[in-house]
């Protein structure tokens, strides 16, 4: 088997949390300098290990292996969340690059290679999984024209001319190139961490259904308009929220999460009975049909409380992603890897977060593996996994690609 | 009996109207250019009417008669709210100004007089009521240092510099020189238009309790989080309020409103569990026992939210005025002048909006008048009241008046 070197790997791991370093996280969104340090760094490390490592027109680093068998793609992303942890992202990178130095050296694998990928802005500060999506040909350039970062404005294509990348090819997907596609992450939620297990096999990563619910009633003087006559459009999404609080429970499969985000009310000042409410509500689940209920009893609960008055009450639908499977002899060679490392320590279990694995299914097995998280924290700068997890994980990692390149 | 120039009245109203003219209605702010050039000329046009005016050191203008006789006060407020009516506060003064002239032009009346006030800022860019309570001796130096401008920040007394009036005295109730205060205004509401009624006397200004509820969760990734574990600041606050919908109706009485006029969830993102949560609610009511067992139901709700957790929920209050009840005798020169001139057509009724005579009320005896308000609307430019309504208010307002000099 492959021998990965932890030293080398916890190194890398250190270094990049140096790009963008916020607290005891990083700050590192998509084009920024430190962001675009971090890329460079990382193709310069991909080539130091033999790979011809490239950043292409969209900004994902590429680095493809010289073995001429059987190859693997691995990767992640490398930019994150604003003033969030170190791990999210970089961990999968790295880990692809530690399997793909630790296979490249095994006499065992000889003629095999794992050729790693750093998809562009899976952390979505300028579109939605720009770089996994161009990779497998689902990115329009009138999308790319379209798109701009989602906090100041800048057009992507501004962005991309930028930090020097305007008019760079952008590299897809060499039908029948790889076996299959891994995904390491952190796994962002505790429920490894909570059972003292050390590895998840992701079975499939959820579909997100986001909505936007409008409720529009009569702006109003709150000391001079009787209760009777308002139309307050706030009280109507208080009543419906609540509703969708009392079904939802009862529809939901195990892990099914739904979330409102955000509640607005127009004006929103002390005195003025709110003429417009709206609501950004969304659900998760890694089974259609449980999505499709969900999806039948919100437009019951959002027609019977226009039905009923007096504010009116609609529906948008912002997405509604398909769930994407992962491949299930994958998720096999982890558990096989993990029972060498970490005896009875290893689950299946979905992911309720999006990664980048979810476009690459679509065109080759794909599967992620899960490190735990300390706390189930995610998306905030003390985000953190213990050492000897990251290195166990990246052992696991390793054997289970190795195990794939062998078959 | 006096009598009214219906072509004056509304010539002058017009003519107001033209101050900081916005589509049909009027955008006069406490200071702005428009506002100023309002109150020099409404000064002068009490000066024609042979009233000595001044404009004060908190921006209020005072125009006392000459007679020497009983005297009543009488006046409202001339800055608007933004971008709304042209009546709000305009009516009270030019109803003011034409009483003055009319009883000044009645030799039945000789001797007696009406001294007009327009008190500054009723409408609150600055403050609370800062014109009215400066004249009954509830504005300290001290809150003048602090107030600035609750839309872009501009320290008061920098303002009252600006416009000429810092370091004037400010005019302060003369003890023993009215017998009464009147203040006429549009109704703000529907309770007179949609029952074919002309006149309301007013019985009370309801009191306004005014509280802050803030929800401590925990900020968390919407996908990664099972149900179980959130703590979920939005959904706490979605709980709390479908509550209190369900418990006050019981406990409010005939006219009480209560209203939520903002829910700010944090950061109110679509895939974030929000961790924080901030509500502004307040109710309202004219008696004292509705409004404790109001207060009291709101602490038990907030308590029981915050003892059944996840989040913690804490209940801060920003304001409990009380309730200012208009005098009888007052209230009956009001009916008995419209049972003159619109028999049948006038009603008592509590105010539900804050007024200047709240604080007048404190002083001495006081009252307002009511015209009906088309569509119950106000606090929007398109807020109007029907001519032949303005004249009619006037004519009962400048006869109750005369009715309580001569008594």
């Amino acid at each position: 088997m492959p021998t990965i070197d932890p030293d080398r790997l916890l190194s890398d791991l250190h270094t990049l949390r140096q790009f963008g370093a916020y607290e005891t996280g990083v700050h590192r969104p998509t084009f920024s300098p430190e962001d675009v340090a971090a890329r460079e760094w990382f193709a310069e490390r991909c080539r130091e290990a033999g790979l011809a490592a490239q950043i292409d027109g969209i900004g994902s680093v590429y680095a493809v292996s010289p073995a001429p068998g059987p190859k693997v793609l691995a990767g992640s992303h490398l930019e994150s969340q604003n003033r969030a942890g170190w791990l999210d992202g970089a961990l999968g990178c790295v880990f692809a690059l530690e399997a793909a130095r630790a296979i490249a050296a095994d006499p065992d694998l000889a003629g095999c290679g794992v050729d790693v990928a750093a998809f562009c802005d899976e952390e979505g500060h300028f579109g939605s999984f720009i770089g996994s999506r161009s990779y497998v040909d689902l990115l329009e350039e009138e999308e790319i024209d379209r798109l701009a970062n989602r906090y100041d404005g800048t057009p992507l294509r501004q962005a991309l001319a930028r930090v020097g990348l305007a008019g760079r090819p952008r590299v897809r997907h060499e039908e029948g190139r790889h076996k299959a596609f891994f995904e390491a992450h952190i796994e962002q939620g505790d429920t490894l961490i909570s059972s003292d297990l050390k590895i998840g096999a992701v079975t499939a990563i959820v579909a997100i259904w986001q909505y936007r619910i409008t409720i529009l009633g009569d702006q109003n003087h709150a000391g001079t308009t009787s209760m009777a006559r308002r139309k307050d459009a706030g009280l109507a999404a208080v009543r419906l929220l609540a509703e969708i609080d009392r079904r939802f429970p009862a529809l939901a499969a195990e892990r099914t999460v739904w979330t409102t985000g955000r509640i607005a009310l127009d004006p929103g000042a002390p005195s003025i009975i709110p003429g417009r409410a709206e609501v950004l509500f969304q659900f998760r689940d890694a089974d259609d049909a449980v999505l499709a209920r969900l999806d039948a009893e919100l437009r019951r609960l959002v027609a019977e409380a226009d039905a009923a008055g007096p504010c009116s009450v609609s529906l948008e639908v912002l997405g509604q992603s398909r769930p994407a499977l992962m491949d299930e002899g994958l998720q096999d060679a982890i558990l096989a890897a993990a029972e060498i490392h970490c005896p009875g320590r290893a689950i299946r279990m979905p992911s309720g977060a999006g990664h980048d694995a979810q476009y690459l299914a679509r065109i080759m097995p794909s599967v992620m593996l899960f490190v735990p998280s300390i706390g189930g924290i995610s998306h905030h700068w003390t985000e953190d996994t213990a050492e000897e997890d990251i290195v166990l994980g990246a052992r696991v990692f390793t054997d289970a690609i190795a195990s794939v390149l062998r078959a």
